[in-house]
Parts: C-alpha cells; structure tokens; sequence
C-alpha cells in the first residue's frame, strides 16, 4: 500500500474534544473519523486493525465449537414486547417504523432473536450444547458518548450465545467462553481481568466482565492484592467490622437542636464528631415514582447501580419536598425513627449509637441504634472503596482501579427461553426450556483500548498481531531514482513473502515521515535512503525499542520475513 | 463441522410464502430465515455463502487498488439535507431520532458521507485517483419485499466510490469497476450481463446494470440479438419507422359519435380499426401535484421509469375528475387537441392520421395529426417491448427477459461534489469538485441469484467457488463403530488437507442424509458405508453429474483434495 494515496491523513493535533490519549492518537493517526456524535468510520488504518481484532475473536469461538452466523440489525417490535425489553430498554436505543407503522429497534443485543430461531432450528437435546454468534452493528443512544470508541453510539460487536439442556451444561459453556475470552484478549495484547459484574438489562445472575485497567476507563474495579477477588464497583462487597456493643445499656435516643445544620458536613464541624458517628438518610424516587428510604453510615455513599438492582428499577432519583412531607420528614433534618415510607438500611450501618435526623426542622437525635430505635431491610447498596476489607478473603485492603469493560459474559440459564416459551425436546421425551448465556466484545472498544494501553508521547505502538501493517517503509529521498527503485523492489520481495508493508512514498522531509512513522505505529520501520545504499543496506528500527540495526539490502526481505513470522499470532 | 450439531434444519416442503426456486431452496437448505417480512438471518450455511461471495469482491476490489473502510449504518439527517436526499429518499428509508431530537437515515447508500471525508482526507490532486469501498447493510422500506433476498428491507451491499480530478479519470475509474465487476460476478457463477440503466435516486447521467438473466427477476431487459445493445426498459429506447405521408393533403379532423366508448379496446371494436390507428392520452399527476398529458399511439404503453425521468419526479399517479375539468377535457374522451396543459408527446407518435379523444363526452375526432393539429414536447416515454427494433444497429429485433441485478455502477460527476462544495486543490492551484462515481453489489441478492441459476429438481447445485463446503461426507450408519472411526478419520484427513468437509453424523436413513445432501448441493458428495469399506473404498459422486467414483480409501483424502485444488477460485 503506497502512503501517498491512503485514504487517512494524520493529524499534528488532535482536535480539542479528544478526551484521552486512546482517543488522541485514534484520530491523529487516521484510524477513525466521527460522522457525528458517537458514530464513527473507520478509515483504511482503522479498519484493518479491527478485522485483526476481530479475526481473533473468530478463531477463538470456532476453537471452542461456536458456529458464525448473522441476524440483523433492524429488529421487530414485537419479539422485544414477548420479554418486555421494548420497554425497558427505550431510554438507551434507537427505533424507527416501516410506512405501514410496524416498528423496530436498531439492535442492542439479540437474545430474542436467537431464542426464536433456536426455536425453529433446535428440536432435540442431542442438538445440544450449542454456541452461535455474529458481529454485527449495535446501536446506543448514549445520552454522552465518550472518548471516541470508548463509548459509542453505534458499534461492531460479536455476540455469542449459548444453548444448553442444563444449568451443568450452561455452565460448561460458560467457562468454555470464559477460557476464549481469557486468550482472545491476550492475543490481541490486552491484559483483560474477570471481574464480577452486575447483570444489568441481560437478566440472571451470573456475570462476568473482562476490564483492561487504564485511566481511560470510566469503570471502577475493586481489586484484593491478597485473594483473586476482582468486581465491578456496581457489584462489589466488602467484609465488615462486627461492633460489639459495651457491658451497659445504651442511653435512649435525645434531641439535639442543630440550627440551619443539613449535611454530614456541616454537624461533623459544629458537633464536633467524626462522619463515622452519624447516620445519612436518603429518600429516593425509583422509575416509577415510588419512595423509598436508605440508611447508610455518614461516610459512605450510595452506588447507584447496586440500588437499582435491589429496586429492581432503572433508574433512581433524589426525591422533591413534597415526598418529604408525605413521608413524614422534612429536608436536611430526615432520619430513621418514624419515617413513613420503606426504608432500607445498608449492612455498613452497625449496632453503635448513631446521630441522625429527627425528621423535624433544626433537629437531631443521639444515641439511635438500629433494631432498638428503627427498622429496615438490610441491603448491601453502599459504594465500596480504597482500603475496605475483600469480602472473600476478609484480611486483603481492596484497591480501586479504574478499567475499561473489553467484553463481558452473562449466564441467563431459562431467563428468556421462559418468556418466550423457547424448549427442546429432552431426553425424557418433555419439553424443557433452554439454558442459556449470551457473551459479547465490542470491537471498537477493543482497538481503542489497545491504543490506550500501548502508545508512548510519540504515537501508538501496535502490539505486532493488530498492528495494521507488519513494516513501514520509508524511502528517502523519493525522488532519488536510486532509492526509489530500490525501495520499490524490497516493498515487493517483502509483499511476495507475505509480509504486510506500508510504503511510505511520499514526497515529505524525513522528520515528517519518521514522525508519522512513529504516530500510526507500526511494528517495524525500514528506512531506505541515500545515505544507507550507499553500504547497501537498510536501517531496521523496532517501534518499541530504541535500537536500529543495519541489515544488507540482498538479504533484508528474508530477514524482515524471518521477524515477522515469530511473531505470535 | 458435524451436522447433528448444525444450527440450521432443513424442511422437506417450503412455507408457502416462497415465491421463486431460489426463495424456496434458501428456506428449504437452512441457509437463511425470515425474523419479518424482508429481514432475514443467515444461518450457518448461508452465513459461509455469503462470506465467500464477500471475499471474492474484496479481492476484485482491492484487484483495482481500492481501500477498504466502514462508514456507520446510522447517518445524520444535516448530511443528506446538503444534497435534497433527506426527503427525496423518504418513501424508501428508515429514519429515527435520538433522545435529543437529532435525526438519523439507516443508511440507504453512503455518497454523502464518502464525500464528507473525501473532504477531509483528500486534499491534492497529487492524492488522485481513489477509490474505496466498505460492506455495510442497507436499509430499505421496501412497501413490497419479494423472494426472500432478491428483494429484503436490510442486506449488506458492497459500496465502492471513486474520486477524480477530472471527467477522463473518471471514465477510467469507471471502466476499472465495470472490469472489476464482470470478474467478481464470473467468479461467482453469475452469468451478469451489463446493460445501460436509469441513475434513478443516484443522480448523474451514465450508468450500468449487471443483470443475470433468469425467470426470478423483476427487471425486464432488451437485448439485441444482431449487435451488443442491452438495456433496462427502464432506460430502452427502439428504432421507429419514418413515416412517409401521401402525396395528397390529409383532410381535417372531423368528430365521430363514440357514445360510451372510453377505452382503446372499445373503440378498436366498435370501429373496426386496429389499435394504432388511435392516440392513447394519458393525463398525470407527479409527486408535487402537477398535472402533465402523454400522448401515445394505442398500441404503446407508458414506461413509468422513462417518464419519471422526463418529469424529474419520483412519482407519477393517474389524474382525479377534477384534473381533467381544469385541463379542458372529459375522462373516457381526452385528446390532444386543445388540452390545457403541458403537452408531452411520445416519440412513437408519427405523422399519420390517427383517432383521438375530442375532450368532449361520447366524441373522438379523425384525422388527427401531429403538428399540424396539436403540438407538444416531443419524449421517449414507451415501454419497449419483443420484437422492437433495436436504437443502436436499427436491424436486430429485441428480445425481452427477465433478469435480476446484481451489481449497479453510477458515473455522477460533480453531482455531489458540487452539492456538497467537495474539492481538492488542483494542479494550477485552484479548488476543483471531485469527480465521482458509485458501484453497489448485493450480497445477499447475489447468493440468492446464485441458487436461482444453480439448482435442479433436488435442491441446489452450488458453484465450487461459494460452496458452504467443498465435501459433504456421509457416513452410513453412523452408529457401526467402523463406519464412524473410518469417516472422521477421513473428514480429519480432508481438514489437514485444508478441505472444508460437513460430516453427516447423524443417526438418520441413507435416503433423508441424501435426499439432504442433493438439498444442500455441496459440490462433493463422500458415502463412507458399511458395504463400501469391504473394499476399501469410499464413494465420490459430483453434485452437478450423475456418476460416482469409487476410490481407495487409503488415497481418498489426497485425491479429493487434488479435485478441490483444481477448481477455480
């Protein structure tokens, strides 16, 4: 491929809104060009970077017996409403509508539609176990799209699924897929972890996903450095403290008149006790508007996601003055005695005497201890962080790192095959359900995520086997007819060897072409001047390394091809 | 691949929906199935097919020097309003919106996003020539989706554009695809034609379909059997006969009594005259509402297509009562003469006295001539049809066929280079519109098209080259320990030899694994049997002839690889 007329021009700067060096270099070095907010092209760069990535992928799931195939990306309304996804899904997808009125989603996944045709095509359990999967566009209405690829509005990904006669065999595929994931992403030159996750939309209860750890990464990961315990924030636990209460009695609870006093902040500095001291109540509106209570220590905070998931809701929103009212409070001074609504209270909040809200204007209440004062369901929706104790291991201080979510894994088991009536006729000659696991990787976010975590203050670096071209060759001057014909030469011994070059023959400086040499990032740079045929010989720079070396012309392609065979794959 | 564990059942009947050999073969084999009217999925086998007939235009593709890319599915309405398409492609598109309010086309082709970076990328003539292409689905609300994947509402086209500097690179660029485009189609089995068509929505004035011939389709196609004149009727023209008028004056128009007698056949009946002996007037709406007359000879009839393109409209309709008060006339008895409206007149029309409509109830008028009795803007607007003289040699008769289009290239120019304010800087320093062109296949439509040409009465007979599989081996019974041990020893023998072999493993009869085999059309069909081991010996049978081969067992896998080797790629 000759430079001079790659569709992709590289970029001195990249444009103000890029918000991460991924996304950076994404647009520098011409691998992809947004169309509009969150939708993206990949230029001729890009896109042979990701048919790499998603040529790994491939491999990987026909390893383990996956069959490939393709469902579309304009879905039908109907199948959606059989497991009420329609409507839950609104807030974040796209639909549209046929001129007769018949509406469709954009696809956001296709679980109903693999359970329809698994349906029609799997009859029998001497069918099973079964893995299909495709790649197909998704579209997100991501109210912020973000970082480029990191976050999109529409996107590749492979999606597979499972079908299983059991929850033995569910399982069985689900670590089948876990074991393709583990060496997809290694391949690719992603240090993925497994970390538990919440299940979110997809149902069921068991979830995996595969987070590459880099400041670009917009989600938290709890890591235990003594135990192999890793999860999402939005599904992470800590081991507590067990207070043992003294030999006395505790005092009844007593006002404490606390003036204009309305945060945890404020009374920590009039009253002069630490945030550990009191109780944070908050009143919440679930998606449907319903009230509802949290009672957490004064110094932790709420994690939304884990909230929704004990609501079993989609969204969470602070409630307005009236909920107060009708819940018996008044704002800033709520508490747990008396509330007239459900009230949950967070396994963080122990037996100590706690100062909380007296659910009265500029006032406080000491000595309140749960079970004694006030009740609640306990629930486990605080926000875990740096330091807590591993709830496995109980002995490990957790760290918090942040990750970007590379693929992730869902074991449904009968979620959908329920809904949609989807059985096989089992061994026993009944009708049973299916068990089932979808598992998905989003290729653009992978290949961002590789220039995330492999570049340097020059440009990408390309792990070797999803690097868009294998040798970058740069003839100097080109207008030599020396150099150029020479050069011309070897880009062809290399092409015949199978080696994949980039020919940079553009009439530029040798600063500007070293340095998109640097910026796009390929594995090997050769260099074929005036200067080095003088000794015949071609100047070999690794782009991960400093060194160069001199290698003689006659035996260069062998050589180079020798390199890039030894790569892995 | 085992077959017990295929995702994709055949059927013994087709669901009577099916409407073509290739729709029922498609749904039979379990090569793809309907998730809604025109939406389909690939299953497995269909899946292969259609990645084979991807490969084969990537190669003829990147064969010219194309760069392969993706542009996204969702594109940004402000895009096509540059160009007038926004609502110009209404009828035909789907459209949705995000949460926000902005609105997005599932893209319908991608000319205005190509010339979007085309903008940005390409700045220098030194650049020049382009072309890239991409794979991407389409949608398209078709009102009536036919035949499964000749006519679906989303499909992957391979859309190739090309950018040049001036009208002669593009006819170069143009000429390249139009090469490119008769190899892909020969190495896929299609025997496409190339013919002069309509531009239609794609703007511009040259452009080419290729068109395999067969019953299935639904464009009608001229083809001069004494020169290489082909054309879509869409686009057809014919050689008329001049007429000769007679040496005396022809005597003026004068009014016949023709009391209901509203339509060509009446009047040939009632008169006793031959259909062209009358004029035909046609008096239309188009898509704004204007109205318009055609007047044609009484054997002729309107080509919507043709006239379409005259009006410069997207849609043509018949005239209410009302329209024919304010033109002047009366439904049943409309004529040229004297008619209050723009007045087209086909070019069939000659110089002869013919039998018109008087614009007057229960009256026609003879001797009618043109020009000398009424005028008009003379147009090509008739449908050719058999047995028409050819516009190009003026001798050959034309014959009318059905075919189906597999490919459409487009030469538009500065069309939305021009829109779009699109330019590079030129040799001489100034800014200059690209020159472009556009070339659409259909892979789904081409696999379709493929089993439409490429069956017989037991199933289909697939080209090597797109084959699912190059071998289909069977093995009978399957549960004889020696049978089975034998066969996959040979399919892991075929496998090393890069052999890509469907093993029938299932515990079914010899008649359904073959009745299943001649279904799915694999071109080689290997019977490992009981009776055939006690010599040794497999059974080779060509799915396109009758006889079979019987062969060592011993050298089995290197012979079959040596026939797979042999066959065009």
């Amino acid at each position: 491929m000759r430079q001079s007329t790659l569709f992709g021009r590289t970029l001195r700067e990249a444009p103000a809104e890029a918000q991460t060096p991924g996304h950076r270099l994404m647009l520098r070095a011409a691998i992809a060009r947004p169309l509009a907010a969150g939708l993206y092209t990949w230029l001729p760069l890009g896109f042979r970077v990701a048919k790499k990535v998603e040529q790994i992928i491939r491999e990987e799931q026909d390893r383990i017996g996956a069959q490939e195939m393709e469902m579309p990306v304009l879905t039908p309304a109907e199948t959606w409403k059989e497991t009420g996804r329609w409507d839950a899904l609104e807030p974040i997808t796209f639909r549209t509508a046929d001129h007769n009125g018949r509406e469709f989603m954009v696809s956001y996944t296709h679980e109903e539609f693999v359970h329809l045709h698994a349906k029609q095509e799997l009859q029998s359990y001497r069918q099973l176990p079964q893995i299909v999967y495709h790649f197909q566009s998704k579209g997100r209405d991501e109210a912020r799209p973000r970082a480029g690829l990191l976050r999109a509005r529409e996107f590749v990904m492979k999606d597979a699924y499972s079908f299983d006669a059991d929850q033995t065999g569910l399982e069985k595929s689900y670590a089948a897929e876990h074991g393709a994931y583990e060496r997809t992403f290694a391949r690719m030159g992603l240090d993925a972890i497994s970390v538990e996750s919440d299940t979110g939309a997809m149902g069921g209860d068991v979830a995996h996903e595969f987070q590459v750890l880099t400041e670009a990464g917009e989600d938290r990961i709890a890591i235990c450095p003594n135990c192999d315990y890793k999860a999402n924030l939005e599904k992470a636990s800590r081991s507590t403290d067990t207070y043992i209460a003294g030999a006395t009695e505790l005092p009844r609870p007593s006002e404490i008149a606390t003036p204009s006093t309305t945060t945890i902040e404020a009374l920590e500095a009039s009253l002069k006790q630490p945030t550990t001291a009191f109780l944070k109540t908050l009143l919440l509106r679930d998606a449907k508007g319903t009230l509802v209570a949290v009672v957490l220590p004064g110094d932790r905070d709420i994690n939304e996601a884990k909230l929704r998931k004990v609501l079993g809701t989609s969204e969470v929103k602070f409630a307005n003055d009236g909920d107060f009212a009708s819940a018996g409070s008044v704002p800033g001074f709520i508490g747990p005695i008396g509330l007239r609504v459900r009230t949950l209270v967070d396994r963080s909040v122990d037996g100590r005497p706690y100062i909380a809200g007296a659910n009265k204007r500029d006032t406080h209440l000491r000595n309140v201890v749960k079970g004694r004062d006030f009740q609640g369901e306990q629930v486990d929706a605080h926000d875990v962080r740096e330091g807590d104790l591993c709830p496995r291991c109980t002995v490990g201080k957790l760290s918090i790192k942040r990750g970007v979510e590379v693929g992730n894994i869902f074991a449904y088991g009968t979620y959908y095959s329920d809904k949609m009536n989807a059985t096989f006729v089992a061994e026993d000659g009944t009708a049973k359900p299916f068990f089932g696991g979808s598992y998905g990787i989003g290729v653009g976010r992978a290949v961002q995520t590789i220039m995330e975590t492999h570049h340097d203050e020059k440009g990408i670096v390309w792990p070797p086997q999803v690097a868009p071209f294998q040798a970058h060759l740069i003839a100097l001057p080109v207008n030599d007819e020396d150099v150029r014909s020479k050069a011309e030469k070897l880009v062809d011994e290399l092409e015949r060897a199978r080696v994949e070059v980039l020919y940079d023959d553009r009439d530029e400086s040798a600063g500007v072409k070293f340095a998109d040499a640097d910026l796009i990032g390929i594995p090997l740079r050769l260099t074929v001047s005036a200067r080095n045929l003088k000794q015949s010989q071609v100047e070999v720079k690794s782009r991960s390394a400093a060194a160069m070396e001199m290698v003689p012309l006659a035996f260069a392609a062998e050589k180079i091809a020798g390199i890039v065979r030894s790569w892995p794959r």
